[in-house]
């Protein structure tokens, strides 16, 4: 300890270093500091990861204290040290880059230092005594940054997938209760742009819901399975080195128990400390995602567009004004914010991809990339989904007069003539329509092709959106 | 039909056209032809596509039947028709460019053509005289392009994935088997490509192994599940407008029939006709796979360098010589080629990606390219892992000595006194060994640190590869 | 050679082979064959390239000739041999694979095979017979893979780029002339898809034609400095290891000579052996184009949008019918095959990054990717220009009345009001006329807020669609 | 004014609201502020934004008034308040989020009501008595955001290039300095990752500094041409309305005497409101520069791979202790940080291309994604830069002696021998060497090849690197 109560000093591998006594953070994490000031993210701004890193680490000291490798003691402290951090204190002291080379040993040190602090001042002793608790030898007992950091990464990211459960699940719920609300206004079908057959907008309302529940649906089989396997007691690289053969499975239950998570050792834990296969695939979930919910977007800019001039089916609430020149113009900013918001997410899996192709031999020394950009997806759905839901598609309204008459006027009502005239007489009819500006119906009648009544029920909007009932 | 018996004439919505007699595609085909003229890949390149077109038709001309709207005779004509195209016949009547616009009308009016003239010649008629059997009105009946194509891509699909399991499960195998090889062969572990702690060369071979067996387990418990549901009988945009109401089912379980596999109908048709997102979730599939075997073949690359001056713990078998100017080298020619392959499948992930986010209102327009690219990357998944295990993994060797060598002499092993000697003082010998050229042994003994037997007891090889037993 | 004519036996560094009689090609392209069986394009898809490769070589002799490395009688047959590969000749002699591994070296074998095998035909030998001309010690004399590769590529994308000029050209000229067209219609920008303030198409279309010459000027700038320096000299690794001092120099000289182009020494061979930035750069410009053109694509489809549910100021010529159920329809399927072809080019851009970054030390080995998705990006923007050209543009009409009406109609025209009435005031009166269905020319008149004079002057067409002339 | 000193109302199309007092901001900040929250970056993290905005609305506010449409009174509030934001004051004032919808409408306005309440309370009323000073009326007169914010947005690029140029050139130096450093030192030159021919490490270096320097031309060559044409007076689409004829060519003149850069106004401003080629070519750059400085990363990594069972030519200093488990281990974790900063600006470039392809007709609504990205990946690339070159490049240094044996033991030097002994001599010489574990050299001296003299002469390093002089 410095004479000043301003300083400490640390030492490591490199050599000794003052540092600032008010930081729980060490002489490792200093460094990183120092060593990385890249982008603007910080492990702070992910309270996710901070949190399942601080279980993590009281995980190990449970194994480690059953298998008597850490006395009841320094097991108490570390404990008291990790339950701050899991109760969302201490967040200033992660303040190192997301963009951090080191294939995440700083934010692994960085928990270490912060952890061993905590617990050394709850012990009675000052900070930087390691000599009574070790960032290294107690703290990160059993462990290593290759099989502590990764194992933190998928139960934050769980954590993660958690909170957007409920954005998730509101949005769809919002999109059917639209389909509800719009369930008997009649509008035209486009395929390729071009006037198709009729539906409902509640159909179409139908189509988003379930496009996106079939995702949640997807991220919940796929995720637990899939992220419930951990590297943990792996050590460097899989091998298990330092560690008793009892640990990884002690240190995993312990984890399951405080993450109240179902975590399981992964079979081969050279395989799972090096690969990203599993971040890869939550990835292209979120892109997928991210695919359906822009076209959505389009969807509704190409429905809402107009006021006069173009399609003009619905209207998104006006949210601000939409110039600073045209009075009076408003623009469908919450669907574009969707759009850019989703072209980050799809963005960020080509990240995700070219670090998790960059790994070699026993380690990806590009995984702080994959935490960070999987992290940012996953909160930034969650924001976007929210604010979709609650400023564009809750107050979404209809035109449903111009819908109808849209239909009525079209010529894509000629396909359900098809079955009963033969697909060249209603191409000649359609053709004729577009030419003259004719009324399919009318041509119809004056050619005497079908009954006034066929031609009415066939017509009819209940026959032209659903199959016909078996005669 | 034309006079002379070189052409038959042909019309549609646009007019007439001469269609060479030799061909049993017809108008539209030709239009098609001449419209997209932009790469060189045709759907003839894609026999299991044009197969899978042919049992989608098959079973709708089935539902048909059942629901009496298609004649027994018409019928007969068309199941003839369409098991020639099953049997592999016809492929090159199938000239179309893969890159084509109009989504997919034009590959599908392909196959009612093609379909059509060789039923109606079974029928005793000749091209062309389709008022005895008609490609839209009898080949296409209940059908929509917009139904029967996204249904051909996903059984075409299934098909193709058939044939990747028997190069994906005999490249598990073999690495499998050079795990086996070389379970014996310690090796140092190396992470961030700097020295870490010892293992098998075994151990890494299986890992390797482990996760492509992860990647063929993940495709064949979500690919059935995903790709078994269709929306057949939704036709133009899934209200399935000009179908009964039992003909979805009908025609699904036909299919099923014909093509033994488990085909669902969709429970949301309007979501299924316009969504991409099973193609997206297919291609982040193939791409996690990419991304695993391109680290594969990295890190061979990387352990077979040299022959004097890089790694060299493998050896590939030599395939062909490797300059045109500096005689004797030899280059990891078959690994670089699996890089190659693999930046191409994830790249085309990227073109689905963006096929799948322009999706607009009630279809998808770019789905051709969908089909392209997803046909694609599974075949060149296929060759590039049988040409990996036959010409790169059945054959690869080991430099044992000079493996073994290089672990005896690396500083990483004081990694396993760390638990006897604390990180501090273990730092304390590594930096030293490293700068003073010593041995880590050495210095242990020297400073009486551990005894003789401990030490070597610590350090012994089948202690260093594993967790250690039990007390 | 071998005692029948069929086969003869060919050796190399790995022993020998059988190489059928009737193929110039010789073992070492056997090999490659053997080895690569990926994708389904061939070098000889990409003639340019040969004829490109034809020329390197035969400028190599003449350096070498010069420096009397070569003597006259093998340099007269290695300059008939590259003369029939220039002239288009042989092409089927280039069966490789254009994803393969090797860097290259597999194709320039190929080529110094067949450059070897028709020279020693000239002379009066048989094929094979390598004792009175060497594919390596003569054809390849002074050069490697390492610089004869890229310098082929480099000259062949000139080539391709050549071809893509002309419709580059004539795709701008068509804009252009559809601008003249159509420079009185007016009609309604829209900005965010929502009515902004009136222009004219032919201002729409200039646009069109505006952006792409600006690509097509940068291009023509960038791409001459940029590939007409080439490492030809540089050898094995840049190094010029086994040349003459002068040999870069008189190489490059006869390569300028031979290809009419300004081929150049890079001042860094080392440099110029390994980065592949310049095809980054140019792979960037094709993506940038692409972007564009898909972006105009979209924009077509969205004016043709209809023929009735849509915005309808354009016609697009039908090219095929665009439903196999729906009669009538037609769709933008030129448009959407242009968008699919952008999306592959923009693609292909991401697999030039992956081959860029890959490189490795002083060579890239991924440069046979880089090579393939460039020449096939040129030649598909080429088809693709053409089709859009031919198919779309020079036939596309505009619905004069409608754009009017829509323009007439619409709330956008009190912008122009703007400076007289305020910002607050025009707010007011675009809002009255939106939600009662007002026009704002009426409101103006009856709240006596302007003149009629001065209003008729304000919303003029000639006044709103530029800038107001100083008083 | 609010009766409390607290909040002022505002009011905009929507209707009112109360602002909090303290902000410059006024209501359509504010509904900005609550509509997007989707990230954490700020436009206040972008300051070169903040002030190229400023700028661009004096410029114009000087053409107002010598076109005197805004009195002098009003003139010198606007100037006093955009010349406080030019100078870094205000910053906090730009709250919203950069991934916003609107296309940019938020940032514009945000603008425009700090300028004008800055300027009011310069005018000596109070924040929000906007009759004396309106946002829209004065400070945004003779603007629209569609060209006010796209100008901004070059201007400020062309601020943040400025300030990447020292670091590029700096880490260039750096790079020649090393160059120089190593210029004796011989090394084995690899290709493929295998052995090729000798080479100097300067060389190597010199490379990496040539690579950088075409980059750093490349983009002096091109910003400047390319973003010095801004589409200020095109207005809300390009055609000028609500603008005098001078007025853009007044505007753009000013602005360039404010930003001491060459500003000019666009030949076709319809193009150039909606176009986004330019900021695609800008991304293009940054990542081509990206993939290269990832390229160099890897190959100092693998340089410096060991320390013993790597390859282990060069030394990087170390920066932090390399493990949390592996004591004495050092990591290469400023080329990492390189390697994922360089992969975040090569995704950038794919957010910057979905958002360019997605503009539609008059706009690009995805242009503050653009903006965003761009920023961003500046101002990564100068922080990596200048991390690169203080804590990696100056401090790299070389195991000469190591790299001497490497070269000396290697096989590759028999590459020298070729245009002595042929192609297939040295071939077999270098079969047998590396068979027989023997040297090259004795070899040929055992096998009378060459005389000794000249075998020296020929393998002697200066004839190795480089080509040979003339006889």
């Amino acid at each position: 300890m410095n004479s000043s109560n301003l300083t400490r000093i640390e030492k490591d591998l490199l050599g000794v270093r003052d540092v600032n006594n008010e930081h729980y953070y060490g002489i490792q994490t200093l460094r990183a500091l120092e060593n990385f000031n890249l982008s603007k993210s910080k492990i702070s701004d992910f309270p996710n990861f901070i949190k399942s890193f601080a279980m993590v680490k009281l995980a190990c000291a449970t194994a480690n204290l059953e298998l008597k490798k850490l006395d009841q003691n320094k097991f108490d402290a570390i404990q008291y040290a990790c339950q701050q951090l899991i109760d969302g204190h201490f967040k200033e002291e992660f303040p190192i880059d997301m963009l951090q080379g080191g294939a995440g040993t700083s934010t692994n040190m960085n928990a270490n230092e912060v952890i061993a602090n905590i617990a050394l001042e709850h012990m009675g002793h000052e900070k930087g005594q390691y000599q009574y608790l070790h960032p290294n030898n107690d703290v990160n007992m059993s462990q290593s940054t290759n099989d502590a950091y990764p194992t933190a990464i998928r139960l934050g990211l769980l954590f993660s997938l958690d909170q957007l459960m409920t954005p998730f699940r509101e949005l769809i719920s919002s999109l059917n209760g639209k389909s509800s609300e719009f369930a008997n206004i009649i509008k035209m079908g486009r395929t390729q742009l071009q006037d198709a057959v009729p539906m409902t907008l509640g159909q179409e309302f139908a189509g988003f819901a379930t496009t996106l529940q079939k995702d949640l649906d997807k991220i919940n089989a796929l995720v637990p399975d899939t992220f419930g396997y951990v590297n943990l007691g792996g050590t460097a690289i899989g091998t298990g080195i330092n560690t008793e053969a009892r640990y990884a499975t002690l240190a995993t239950q312990a984890l399951s128990r405080i993450s109240k998570k179902e975590i399981k050792v992964a079979p081969d834990l050279i395989e799972a400390t090096s690969d990203m296969g599993d971040f890869v695939l939550l990835s292209s979930l979120l892109k997928r995602t991210a695919t359906k919910l822009s076209k959505i977007a389009n969807d509704l800019r190409l429905l809402s567009s107009g006021p006069r001039t173009g399609i003009g089916e619905l209207n998104l609430e006006p949210r601000q004004p939409g110039s600073s020149i045209m009075p009076g113009k408003v623009n469908p900013v919450i669907p574009e914010a969707m759009n850019i918001s989703c072209f980050q997410i799809i963005t960020n899996d080509l990240a995700v991809t070219f670090a998790a192709e960059a790994g070699q031999l026993q380690l990806n020394a590009m995984e702080p990339l994959i935490a960070y950009k999987l992290f940012e997806s996953i909160e930034l759905l969650s924001n976007a989904m929210k604010m979709f839901k609650s400023k564009c598609i809750d107050t979404v309204s209809a035109n449903a007069e111009h819908c109808k008459h849209l239909v009525e006027h079209s010529i894509g009502i000629v396909t359900a003539l098809n079955p009963y005239l033969g697909y060249e007489t209603t191409t000649r009819i359609a053709k004729q329509a577009l030419v003259n500006n004719e009324s399919v119906i009318d041509i119809v009648l004056q050619e005497n092709l079908m009954s006034p009544e066929l031609l009415e029920n066939v017509i009819s909007i209940n026959n032209m959106v659903k199959p016909k009932m078996s005669a």
